[in-house]
């Protein structure tokens, strides 16, 4: 509609719309459901992987369609701050994935060509219009999904993260 | 993602997606029911509201996401060729609703400004966007759903549109 709000009243929008749908009106539920956003685990792979990245002298980063506030809370929730060089939002270009604007932020971020940046996502659109966009990219497949039918086409496939450092390279 | 097919591409690939993601691999059973895309029944108050309207003075017109082709063949199928001035498909413009273009390209199509356009739709995004792009718009809230949470607020709410021409002052 060419008009854009975060992702925070993205997700309280679909929540009230969710609630109003099956006839649910609990403050306190939905406030509840909302912080839940805010202290997200990682998965279990992921701490010990980011560190054979940064080990291997690669940058970390996380581009993400979350407001900055989200990602921050999350971040720390999951104890992944000193594993991250930057986090990157949406919010700087102000529209969402899978517009190709955002995987050109993270190019113009990290001051790389995009076919130096490897990139992963379980969301399948996610993956298949970064591959489109020029990053290489792994798609993590954690729930055998089909492939998508949009243009673009992951490099590679892994079920979780933790064969990532191998596939590319690192010891 | 900037890129555009039209939408029967878009149902076909939404269809494969579906039947890999449930394990059936029948092309037989996809052509069936991509042909019924085709043969669709209007909604039973819609020939005698379409011909109260038109007697009353009033151009009719469809604006749909749907391809040429299809909407071709829906139109003839439900025998609404006479009762219906414009035709009109996202294709002439390349993107689908709820892109403003989409709106635009009816109000230029039939010579008029946008506030002069009664639009109903089914689909409450659709109708949401039609009232923040200008139109008059009444929802047809066949489903009894809940409201969109996005830009604008359609005029009115029917549960069918049986009651349209009383509603725009028909006799």
């Amino acid at each position: 509609m060419g008009t854009h709000v975060d992702f925070w009243q993205v997700t309280g929008d679909a929540l009230d719309f969710a609630l109003a749908a099956v006839g649910l009106d609990d403050p306190a539920m939905r406030r509840r459901l909302m912080d839940l956003y805010l202290e997200l685990d990682a998965y279990p792979e992921v701490p010990a992987m980011l560190g054979r990245l940064k080990a291997g002298g690669l940058a970390t980063a996380i581009l993400s369609n979350g407001a900055p506030a989200m990602l921050d809370a999350a971040v720390e929730s999951a104890r992944l701050t000193d594993s991250l060089d930057h986090v990157l939002s949406v919010e700087d270009v102000g529209i969402f994935k899978p517009d190709p604007r955002v995987y050109r932020l993270a190019a113009d971020r990290l001051g790389v060509a995009p076919h130096e940046i490897c990139f992963q996502s379980s969301n399948a659109w996610d993956a298949f219009a970064a591959s489109h966009f020029g990053f290489r990219v792994v798609w993590i497949n954690r729930f055998n999904q089909p492939p998508e039918r949009i243009p673009g086409a992951p490099d590679r496939q892994l079920g979780d993260l933790a064969a990532l450092p191998e596939l590319i390279g690192l010891s």
